[in-house]
């Protein structure tokens, strides 16, 4: 299942939840209330929240509704939402974390002249940076070294504390695509790289979150990125240092994660600050990252 | 005014937001009713939010209602809450981002053998971390060597972007008192200092917010540790390298803040990991942090 986020063009207001199904778009509260008849003489009995905060927050038991929903506009002829009129937001756009790993693909961190590390490297974002997939990644003024990194995004479906390895997979609600842009003058003028990681509107998340029961193996998805059609990042993440239950299992033993908080697992090599000489991005160049088994992202950089 | 959040003991359920005056504890809602005279044929105009996710939210308007409260309870003879019926919780429980400084003590670069900044040096904490006033902090098996950082909160008052070190004192809702504890080995285990410094209730924040009306100059406040009645720190915040006015002119040219952030500006030389030998917390530690015009915060050590 495909979950969005969005919300009519130029109108203001809030994003809602949607479902993608066969590539079409349609309302996620609107598509469960035909799926279990209310309005034809059946009762609400669960109701199923429209914002994208509290779906994620009421972890695995919505999940599971949404899917009642999904299987309704598989088996019917529902008339989608014109894609003309809408835009996808970011499809997580509160978590109250996102935890970023460093360094988690060998090969970038020797591109990075950086050692393999012994333990995962954490670091944080904030939700002032994430942006919708369609959005512009903002530029400003403050950087001249703007660079890409795309990352596999675990979405978090339940609350975890001290999970096993061997358990991890059953805490995710599904997988997004993330390009956790770094400013690379601001992450390292200072010791810690948070203020190069989340400026304002920087961080497009998306297009979608592919739920777990999806994508049930994340471990070997390939990921790519281009910049202006140039193939730029190519791996897989089957090279990731520390893979999907470790991070889980010691991000777990040190921090409560709850649902809907975003991982972003690391990116691998091909950054434009390790190429000879540095590729930074600027005004209009356009981003399109690709992670196997759930799509691809493009965002255009603007100068603010 | 002080505001607080506090919850019946031993119920579970939600804190809600109240205030102290004259060391007594009234709730903020009930008290905001009689003092507009709700109940008395006065219908309720302004509705006054119970939780402390809300109430920051909304940012000056809603201090101002506050403060309406408070003038009433102050020529009134209203009963206070039994103290001895309630517990009190971090004042700010939900930020959406908690934005701590390193280094922004000369005396403590130096003892930490760092370099005094270029700029100001921004780490995260997330919100899994705060505890409230009175809480214990836990001290996971996962660490040796827990430490304590008293340091000078801010509270956010208004949405802060590109603001002026001249306008900056006036996006202040209020200040606290935080103990950035600090997991010495898991901080420096990786470059990056997060997994030491967001553990699961570790980082007591309070005991109130004393709002910026009542506390118009934080460049020249007290500030104190005691371990076990000993003195271990001992500064005053017109130390700070880069100042409160300097730090929201800092942030806010990079990232957004919004009502109910928190920025922790530092803490000043003193802690157990640069003594010699270095003394690390152990359960059963009481560790007491005092800023002048704010007050006193007291917890315990507790092994999980």
């Amino acid at each position: 299942m495909k979950l969005i986020s969005y919300k009519p063009k130029e109108i203001p207001g809030d994003f809602r939840m949607g479902l993608m199904v066969n590539g079409e778009v349609y309302d996620l509260q609107e598509s469960y209330r035909k799926a279990i008849g209310v309005g034809k003489g059946v009762p609400l009995q669960r109701s199923m929240p429209t914002d994208p905060a509290s779906f994620y927050r009421l972890g695995k038991d919505v999940l599971n509704l949404a899917h009642q929903a999904e299987r309704y506009l598989k088996d019917t002829e529902e008339t989608p939402i014109s894609k003309d009129l809408i835009e996808l937001g970011t499809p997580v756009p509160a978590p109250s974390k996102i935890i970023c790993i460093g360094k988690n693909y060998a090969a970038h961190a020797e591109e990075m002249k950086g050692e393999v590390p012994d333990y995962p490297v954490l670091f944080a974002k904030f939700r002032n940076a994430l942006i919708g997939p369609a959005d512009d990644i903002e530029k400003p003024a403050a950087t001249n070294k703007l660079d890409y990194e795309v990352e596999l995004g675990v979405v978090i479906g339940s609350e975890a504390t001290n999970v096993q390895r061997e358990d991890a997979l059953q805490y995710i609600a599904g997988y997004t695509i993330g390009n956790d842009i770094s400013a690379r003058d601001l992450q390292k003028r200072t010791p810690q790289w948070l203020q190069g990681k989340t400026l304002d509107r920087s961080t497009p998340i998306g297009p979608w979150v592919v739920t777990a029961d999806e994508l049930e193996d994340p471990s070997n998805l390939a990921v790519c990125t281009f910049v202006n059609g140039e193939k730029r990042q190519e791996s897989s993440t089957s090279h990731l240092i520390f893979d999907i239950p470790q991070l889980i299992n010691f991000i777990s033993s040190l921090i409560t994660l709850e649902p809907g908080d975003i991982i972003l697992t690391g990116t691998p090599d091909g950054v434009g600050v390790a190429m000879d000489p540095p590729h930074f991005l600027k005004d209009g160049d356009v981003v399109r990252l690709e992670i196997e088994q759930i799509g691809s992202m493009e965002n255009r950089v603007r100068e603010v």
